[in-house]
């Protein structure tokens, strides 16, 4: 098997972050109440706000952070799926190529934002009380990924206390997860939660709900709140976390560039869009400018929001948050628990929404069981001695094999790229259970 | 926080193994009879009982294997630990390096031989029956990061079948790493089993045993020498499976010397010997010539083979291996379950005991409970933005840090590298059962 490695020397890492939001006539901004910006301004990072609401089309990455993206190992290589090519038996015009976003420690791209915010959240926090003293932190999580992110970044930059929600049903078959949010400190909460009202109000109804991302930003953020000197942070759909994901995009740009090649079709999964969103959001401008570059969303059966309706909507259950331009299936609606946790959330990002309303976006999704999706996973590390993507990542995988299936069965020429957003070395209980299926 | 990350290009990646034994004045020769000889040539891979034989001091890599290392994202840098020097507050004068071999996609430096041994039974299988029609691998494993790596390798070579005999006690303790070798298609079997007389005879004294390496071995080979057509593969202690390991000092050295460095002192833990021999054999020459630079191995408490006796032993509990001149603790021997369940064999491989024996080799063993050396990897990953290291590479990280304190407490200036060859994604419920103390 022939390798195709596409590595990037550590000064070829971005020097800025790309911003869409420029290009993009006519995109709606929050529809926010005075009450409502309030709260934001008191427990987001000033600069993440600051960077939410920038019309600058680059955003320069401090460089005691890009030092912190050199040393968990960025740029991340780009390679030529010859392996997984030879066992669909892709005719030569059909090429496909992964991003290897599964290097990060802590096992995922959530990593990126996460560095990005609490290094802001340390340089903005001086004039805070608490987070002078080293900071406090809360966030949710949903299939856990971004709890582990948060709680890993926070200790390395020297956070003393970092709070995480975390849907409850995902929560419990993930002990591995917990352990390691644990083993950097973090505080970790099932949710809903009775400590906070949220949490409570949802538990008065149903003392056995299973949880879900909304219920979990909408505790975090009451806990922000209602503890002094706190930061919130949030994991995806906000348009400074899609900007800080744009390395991914970034760094495939230069990668195709450096081997004379770009994607015909950009292939990756998306819950709330971060990391769909930081992959192709670089290459997007080229569409913009007439190009006819593909970009396909893979989406669970459970929560498929692109299909949903485009109207402004909560970005949580209980309504604390703007209302968002999004395509949305009801910010209180409930979903079948599924093992990519991760992509179960009941909007998408504005950014993707608004390009989902050009057409520029379109959507797949596989059958509910997952049988299929986990063994896309299982096929593409076989073939490319990789580790097993997480159950999330999976879904690009599969994406990617529907589109190279369909160009070989019109007989078409097709580059497709896809990211394979983190592993699933802490998630090998789903695979045996759903593969024993 | 400064970063100095210490990259090698792919087409550095090393061109040969070195090969110590023609080097060792006086090295020892196995202790075999005809029939044990037979046994060897009947399951052994002919390759690798050739290369175990070899005075050649290079063993060129051949160039379809070299690409494999590739795919797998070798060469993997070399990171001053910048972080861990702040956090133990050393003076300039001391550095701590290390060694990113948990870049692994099953998780450890196991990988490096695994997937010569496959690469050379495929190419050697041609004349076997069975293994011509896909072959069938027998081993055994202890922490399971062998069983995985085995696994990992036989697939992404096309083997047919892989049988694991799994150590009972960690087997039980370890599903994760179960159901990462059984996503790769082997059979697991706890060990001692059932389904060799070597396992019968065991269980007859003991049916609750809880296993053993040495019993791991002779069950795995029993099985090889049971079934025409089937590889046995050891993962340490052999001169070939240390030879294969060298690619770590290799590619280290290289990385020195393009900082224009070289370690005064080189730290890592010690089970059967192929971690540690890989990281240090390329640098002992410089020893062998007169330098100063010092080797130390960092063992368990409850099988420091190092501290036994230098003498012609079994590597395997029911003698069917030939005799090797060893340091060891006896081949019957039981020993006190750890976490860190790789450092668990009763003998050191005779290239790393010859090497003791010249008094080339020190050793260090932290407390039974192993709380120092978790502890030891947490403030690794923590400081060093790294995935927390396995139980076995904690011990490593332990060792160093004890060096650098050392030098501190005496005022001495120097240069620590230390060999991180696992992560421990897969045993984050260690971590927490230790830390918990």
């Amino acid at each position: 098997m022939p390798v195709t490695r596409v590595d990037l020397s550590q000064n070829e890492f971005p020097e800025a972050w790309f911003n869409i939001v420029p290009e993009l006539k006519g995109f709606a901004p929050p529809n926010a109440t005075e009450e409502e910006m309030a709260l934001l301004k008191k427990v987001f990072i000033p600069e993440s706000l600051k960077q939410e609401f920038s019309l600058e089309p680059w955003i320069p990455i401090p460089g005691n952070l890009r030092d912190l993206f050199v040393q968990i190992g960025r740029p991340y290589p780009l390679y030529r799926a010859h392996g997984l090519e030879k066992e669909l038996g892709l005719p030569s015009g059909i090429e496909l190529w992964y991003k290897a976003e599964f290097r990060s420690p802590p096992g995922s791209h959530k990593l990126n934002t996460a560095l990005a915010q609490l290094f802001f959240a340390k340089e903005n926090g001086i004039d805070r009380s608490v987070a002078a003293q080293g900071g406090r932190i809360t966030t949710e999580t949903g299939a856990g990924q971004w709890g582990s992110s948060v709680a890993f970044a926070a200790k390395i930059l020297g956070f003393q206390e970092v709070i995480v929600y975390w849907v409850r049903n995902i929560y419990n078959w993930k002990p591995a997860r917990k352990a390691f949010m644990e083993l950097y400190g973090a505080t970790v909460i099932p949710s809903p939660s009775p400590h906070t009202q949220a949490g409570r109000d949802v538990l008065a109804k149903n003392p056995d709900h299973p949880g879900d991302l909304g219920i979990a930003v909408s505790e975090g953020l009451e806990d922000a709140d209602s503890h002094e000197g706190s930061f919130y942070v949030l994991g995806s759909v906000l348009n400074h976390v899609l900007m800080h994901q744009t390395i991914i995009g970034l760094e495939t740009l230069k990668q195709f560039e450096s081997v004379g090649k770009l994607p015909d079709v950009m292939v990756s999964c998306l819950g709330g869009g971060s990391n769909f969103g930081g992959f192709v959001l670089p290459f997007v401008p080229r569409r913009l400018d007439g190009g006819n570059m593909r970009f396909v969303a893979v989406q669970s059966k459970s929560a498929p929001n692109l299909q949903g309706e485009f109207r402004y909507d909560r970005a949580d259950h209980a309504g604390k948050t703007p209302e968002l331009m999004m395509y949305t299936l009801g910010h209180e609606t409930e979903f079948a628990p599924i093992k990519a946790g991760g992509l179960i959330y009941h909007a998408a990002a504005p950014v993707i929404s608004h390009l989902r309303h050009m057409g520029i976006i379109e959507t797949l999704t596989p059958p509910l069981d997952e049988v299929a999706v986990f063994e896309a996973g299982r096929l593409f590390s076989q073939a490319e001695a990789q580790a097993p993507p997480a159950p999330e990542s999976a879904y690009s995988v599969w994406g990617a094999i529907q589109e190279a299936l369909d160009a070989k069965q019109k007989g078409e020429n097709r580059i497709i790229a896809f990211n394979v957003s983190g592993h699933g070395l802490m998630d090998m209980d789903a695979y045996a259970e759903v593969l024993r299926k």
